[in-house]
């Protein structure tokens, strides 16, 4: 409780999500001022006495944290942020969003105008509107949110190689957003309602202060996997939502698997009919499909979808007789399949025609062809398989057969203008793929993963970083530590490789996540990984400092309706009321 | 798929909780078909290869599950059950429940009158009720619940001895429920309700079913912990809910501790407007409590309030100035404090104003007094505590000023007609307490727990273990086989000291829980130690028998609105469409 010097400048920031009061020096420009120790704190405790041993040192930590920690406001942290003692008051009968006269783009901007709509609650949590203004507010000037975009691409999809910088400038009556692209605008909306905060009597406040910000990494994906459960679309649409709060930009979709194919194809129908948990109810229709891309895109995230072969496919197989490699016992089949048949033409032909239409409902310019865990047994044991072997010189290498599948694949999408993202299996086997392809590394422990990182991005590869974010692994306690200490350039190789490493992944497979336990466990786990995709490592580097801000952060989302569990003893004032 | 006799017969058992093929032979008596092996199944997985790897095994074993395994439709598992595959058709437009003639409840027995109410739609999901039936149908004979009491207390509650034993009988046209209490009844319908499923057009079946059944443990208990978070009215009633789903019977509030007082004392009002995280709208008003009390009672469950102290008050001392220990360095007082302190009479007069307060508001004959965890440190720094201790003669063996304490403690509340719930640290330190007191085991590795059950019991006191089942502690995989596999009455001592073992409970402790992931977080794991506590331990040993009934109780659980996580993969007819 005490600790403070004189000097500190208190400001009692006393937001809707908690009650902190707060050394807050001016102009406190945090490339300067945020330490850099770094405090490991808790994993999992071994036994229950330890617990409850802790209980009280946790106790206290928390009280300490939120003494002489300086919560700031947005997360993932900006790469640059000043903010001062000096704040304003915001009154939602009085405050509007605008167009910059010089943006290029302007109302009829459907992206940013929906960005306005969908913010000014998310800004103003508690108001609801109250009637017409009485005449004399008119005359009153509100505050205004000026909104400069360079280039409007007002009805495209965010890709790749989007910008995401903004710049915002937060003074009396008014907070300045420019940014090169609507996507960027996005990421600064964002930052902006998150600034405001409330006192105790509800009163909305912003501080001065001067934000410029761009991304670390320009893919920051969340992998959910519907196979294994089938995730009802209001579950899906939500995790959109709380991942542009947390600025992610990348729904990794892994929508089919071997338990369920719940993607219903018009030009294979059968694929879902027969291969989904339930041809009606577990099903996602194309108009299913339209609605989270175009979700997606309002709130610029880029829709990756993937569809894993030639393994993880058994409930292809269903819908699709003949597309599996039929096992063998001897000479007898066994009436069990294996992977996709590589021997066989009618493979590729499937897989063109389905790719064809997939690579159409899905506008992005990537997509993932899985390539992962691929079993031989099946293979070897087929005499069709063995045959086409001998005719390939590929002698008893499956590998050889696997990649012969996977660079065809490659081909196929190459063919259709998608560029394709593999998992690390397929540059474990020396496949000849196109150098644009892109690695996702799933597995392995921590120097494994270096060593991978560096073959990779030494073959001239662009990677992407999986494996350390794998957070369907939950463990008792504060494992959201484990994500947010994770270096992902902490490998030998060039600022040149460095570069290739294009970004992260969280993972949430499905074995034991459905639509009950998604929210809560995904967030604010998945918050850790965001700022670390996001944010400066320097600034970032303390788990000490993150708390406070993440316990204020995980409140934010709970207020904006999304489940997200607590990260140790405490409150919110607004607590989860849903059941 | 394959490996069944031509001697199976197959029911299709197709309800509205999943699709399931299952062989189900004629008046099966599962006292002697039912399997004694049993698989250790998952724990948790090293690596995120292993994991992948082990995914076909699983899928293809949960494949197996579906096709081998019988499904016994109620979960926990009755003492004895015969079910055949007579099957009658249910139609909820010619459904009643009714008193027998001789029952000694009748109609206006608001208890079971409310439970008829609660039950209809538990047993027809689907139907919403559509106008007056049409005059046909009042000629036609309903499907008739008859429920016969021998003993009416339909305004009493639930207590310690009260049974819970009822057997049922279902046949063409009605089942009959005879119960010598209201509760038995209450778990009686709750069987029946399970027995109920639907095909794939959602009619319907119930089959012909003979139960007799009991609980094996007289204490089946869950414990929310509402100060270290706070949890909001509606997740605890929905708590009761799910936990008369699966026969639980007590409902342990460890209401206080450390982090915050949110109960409002009517005798001492600034406990909880100083203690708890919030002074209105993080506080348990005598109107919360009344309705926690009120909803537990329809559903056949006790209210066990805990007051836990010496130790666990730090939230005591906002609002209670002077009941606390106050600690010292030296000659000085450091501005902390320990727990209640001893050694001043007023401690014991606020403590029998409390309790006076408490007992009347919490009307179950048993209270739980706490007295874990007493750290020493502060009451050795205080110069008063020490005069006490040399006045008492205790020496400098603190372990006699606890015990003089809770020796107190249990004197104040049995002078107030309750019986003492203590943590078991209060028959460690060998303090003098009536031989009625309920120790409670928390803590200890297997063996110590073994150890502790036997030295408890053969001082005679009674015994709740807890310490098995801290359901708090999440694992990642199927780690409720952990929970199902424990053997309460695995330790060494006679018959006698074995009925002293009086049950078990489900503790979900607070650090990392509130509303967002309360009830993922317990069921379907807790719905394990419920068969371990109800149901006779040979029949159901068996993880590998178990499995498939969970996977179907955990959709039943779901299609009542229990946000129940899945056990593995798979699906639900309903899936979970909240978010």
């Amino acid at each position: 409780m005490s600790g403070f010097t004189p000097d500190d400048v208190f400001v009692s920031y006393d937001t809707s999500f908690g009650q902190l009061s707060l050394p807050l020096s001016t102009y406190r420009t945090l490339h300067h001022t945020v330490p850099q120790h770094h405090v490991d704190i808790l994993g999992s405790l071994d036994t229950m006495e330890e617990e409850r041993k802790s209980r009280r040192f946790w106790f206290m930590a928390l009280i300490m944290f939120f003494s002489v920690s300086c919560v700031d406001a947005v997360w993932p942290m900006p790469q640059m942020i000043s903010t001062s003692m000096d704040r304003y008051t915001l009154n939602p009968r009085e405050f509007i969003f605008q167009y910059s006269s010089g943006s290029s783009a302007q109302s009829g901007c459907s992206l940013l105008d929906s960005a306005f709509k969908r913010y000014f609650p998310l800004i103003f949590p508690d108001y609801r509107a109250a009637g017409p203004r009485q005449p004399d507010e008119w005359f009153r000037f509100p505050f205004t949110v000026v909104v400069h975009v360079e280039k409007a691409e007002c009805e495209g999809y965010p890709d790749a190689d989007s910008s995401e910088s903004y710049k915002l400038s937060v003074c009396s009556g008014q907070a300045a957003l420019r940014a090169e692209t609507v996507w960027g605008a996005l990421r600064g909306l964002e930052s902006f309602s998150q600034l405001v905060y409330q006192d105790a009597s509800g009163e909305y406040f912003v501080n001065k202060t001067e934000i410029e910000d761009f991304p670390r990494f320009q893919f920051r994906g969340i992998l959910l996997d519907t196979s294994r459960h089938y995730l009802p679309l209001p579950a899906i649409l939500k995790t959109l939502d709380a991942m542009s709060y947390n600025k992610f930009n990348v729904f990794h979709w892994h929508i089919v698997d071997d338990p369920s194919f719940p993607y219903q194809s018009s030009t294979f129908p059968g694929l879902s009919s027969k291969g989904a948990f339930h041809p009606s109810t577990h099903v996602y229709t194309q108009i299913d499909v339209k609605r989270v891309i175009a979700h997606a895109r309002l709130r610029g995230i880029r829709v990756l979808a993937e569809f894993d072969s030639p393994g993880h496919t058994q409930s292809w197989g269903k819908g699709q007789p003949g597309l599996l490699t039929p096992c063998y016992k001897g000479t007898v089949p066994t009436g069990t399949f294996g992977p996709v048949n590589p021997a066989n033409p009618s493979s590729y032909q499937f897989m063109t025609r389905l790719f064809k239409e997939v690579t159409s409902v899905f506008p992005d310019s990537y997509i993932h062809l899985g390539g992962d865990e691929v079993d031989f047994t099946c293979w070897k044991s087929n005499p069709d398989v063995r045959g086409f072997m001998l005719k390939m010189g590929f002698g008893t290498d499956y590998t050889k057969l696997e990649s012969y599948y996977m660079e065809n694949m490659v081909n196929i999408t190459k063919g259709l203008k998608k560029t394709a993202i593999v998992w690390q299996d397929v540059f474990d086997y020396h496949e000849k793929i196109p150098v644009d392809t892109v690695l996702h590394i799933w597995k392995g422990s921590p120097s494994q993963i270096q060593q991978e990182l560096s073959s990779i991005t030494l073959a001239g590869y662009r990677v992407i970083l999986a494996a350390p974010w794998y957070i369907n692994h939950i463990a008792y306690g504060q494992d959201w530590t484990r994500y947010y200490t994770i270096l992902p350039l902490n490998f030998t190789g060039t600022e040149q490789q460095k570069k290739l490493v294009i970004g992260g992944e969280v993972c949430m497979w499905g074995e034991y996540v459905d639509a009950t336990n998604l929210s809560p466990r995904l967030w604010p786990r998945a918050s850790a990984a965001a700022e670390r995709l996001w944010s400066d490592e320097k600034m970032t580097s303390s788990v000490t400092d993150a708390f406070p801000r993440l316990v204020d952060f995980r409140c934010r989302l709970l207020r904006r309706g999304i489940q997200a569990e607590p990260l140790f003893v405490g409150h919110c004032r607004h607590e989860y009321q849903g059941i």
